[in-house]
């Protein structure tokens, strides 16, 4: 059974390290978003890439949320002494061996998705890990100052990690994402998955991304009787993250009902938590089947029966 | 009482330990190689302004003799695990820092020069740290591969960290060197000097790249009358380093004599160590005043009689 999922960060992290136990190898493969890709001193940072890969690597640091575990962060406190200017963005040292490796790698004429590939290979992942695109997409949200009210259009990283996220969202925007290519093996993934699987990642900020590829919306469209998602919003809350701040500015109601709607053009089944059990109906008048369950996936355990529900309610 | 010193590496940052304590702040100009400069991973590093800066404050590792007291090496570590290509090139992870903050600030248009004054601002040098210039110079040997006898055309570093200096030495050039013009500051500091001193360096790798920038010896061999040199040949070889294996493609004798030889343009006046106390009067027959005492730079007090030595030869 070959499996394609798109997602990007914790809550595809988690999901995937359930998901990769039911499909070994590379059965599946994993479109992640890059949207968040920054350039920090220079290199070039992949956070929703690295994430997959250490979760699926088993060399996530799951305590801190981001990261390598057990990492350190000399270099980083050493920058802060320097003053340097990115100084507010923290690489852990075993984590800049990955942003040096990436960064020589792109300099080299290399794609952004086969570095992503030789990265997985050096942590052991079976999986396909590819990045949506090799070509520029960038996140920006355009926010209100919280302080002063004045207008900021800012990176997704300076909105979120720089500025922690307080700042009343206005809009969202996929830079470049209009020019971008689907990379190799991303459409083609798709037309062959026996299952597309939507992870619980953010809508606006991991999965947005992804659908803004031309092409990539369309494919699952193409193919809504194969895709299944699993909602990250529990209780009218995100699991983790910050997408009750921007699910607004896309008009989407923060619920598990709100982001079925979203995707309902795509959709064929979708997976809720028992607590939104309530919500079922409501979503299945849309056309979309529910599988409920608890969906809070604390141990690899309960993300593959998580996982196994998802691919169920595909038939 | 203003001083101009010419050198680079550890031979350099043991002696300007002492020489500092005499010529306090901004009095003191160190003028230091770059030819070593090298890429690696992506970043541009530069061991001898570095070495010359983490000595004087105090921040350098004595007992490895290179690099940063206290730094860990997770990250390289890493990149070997990797398989990435420059990872013979050990770089630690504080180190790491100042290489981050030197290739951004380039990258940037912020000149080598400028660059290295910020960085031993953030470790409280009060002497001016001035790369020879900014632009490109590299230290290139030519040698035969010791085991197969082959051609080969090196980078310093590949030379001599890479290969660990074992293959027969054929000649040194200073590539791009012609083209390289004093950085700002350089040839001022030089013609401001009350003393200029040349450091007991390595007259082939750390001297004579500095020679080689345009303007430089024709500086020295103007103001021969001010020019005194400690020398690092001891006893017939190198307190410290290579230069054993260089001097000879230089058709430089490894001896105090030797390279009191190579300099004699521009000396005036030459410490050599009580142990080489029988080659004073070669050296006097040349037109140079000695000054012979023990040499070994222990710590930091023996640094301080030796540059006290140098200083009073030019009386």
């Amino acid at each position: 059974m070959k499996v394609a999922a798109l997602g990007g960060g914790v809550g595809a992290g988690r999901f995937l390290r359930g998901l990769a136990r039911l499909v070994p190898g590379d059965d599946l493969t994993v479109i992640v978003n890059v949207g968040d890709d920054v350039r920090v001193h220079g290199l070039h940072v992949s956070p929703d890439p690295d994430s997959v890969v250490y979760w699926l690597g088993d060399a996530f640091d799951r305590e801190r949320g981001w990261g390598r575990r057990g990492d350190t962060f000399r270099a980083t406190e050493e920058l802060r002494a320097f003053g340097a200017p990115d100084a507010w963005f923290s690489l852990g040292d075993l984590d800049l061996a990955t942003h040096l490796f990436r960064t020589t790698g792109l300099a080299d004429g290399v794609p952004l998705s086969e570095v992503t590939r030789r990265i997985a290979a050096r942590f052991g992942v079976g999986a396909r890990i590819l990045p949506v695109t090799d070509d520029p997409l960038t996140t920006r949200i355009a926010c209100r100052d919280r302080a002063t009210g004045d207008r900021l259009d800012l990176h997704f990283q300076e909105y979120w990690v720089r500025r922690g996220g307080v700042d009343p969202v206005l809009s969202i925007r996929y830079e470049h994402a209009e020019r971008s290519r689907p990379a190799p093996g991303v459409l083609e993934a798709l037309a062959a998955a026996d299952a597309i699987v939507v992870c619980p990642s953010n809508p606006a900020v991991s999965i947005g991304p992804i659908l803004a590829v031309p092409g990539v919306r369309e494919a699952l469209v193409a193919r809504r009787e194969r895709v299944v998602g699993i909602s990250g919003i529990v209780g009218g809350a995100p699991v983790a993250g910050m997408a009750d701040r921007l699910l607004p500015a896309l008009g989407v109601e923060v619920s598990a009902v709100g982001v079925a709607a979203h995707y309902r053009e795509f959709l064929a089944a979708w997976v809720i938590d028992e607590r939104d059990r309530d919500l079922a109906p409501a979503i299945e008048r849309m056309g979309v089947r529910v599988g409920v369950l608890d969906t809070i996936m604390r141990d690899d355990e309960r993300a593959e029966a998580v996982a196994r529900a998802a691919l169920a309610l595909l038939g």
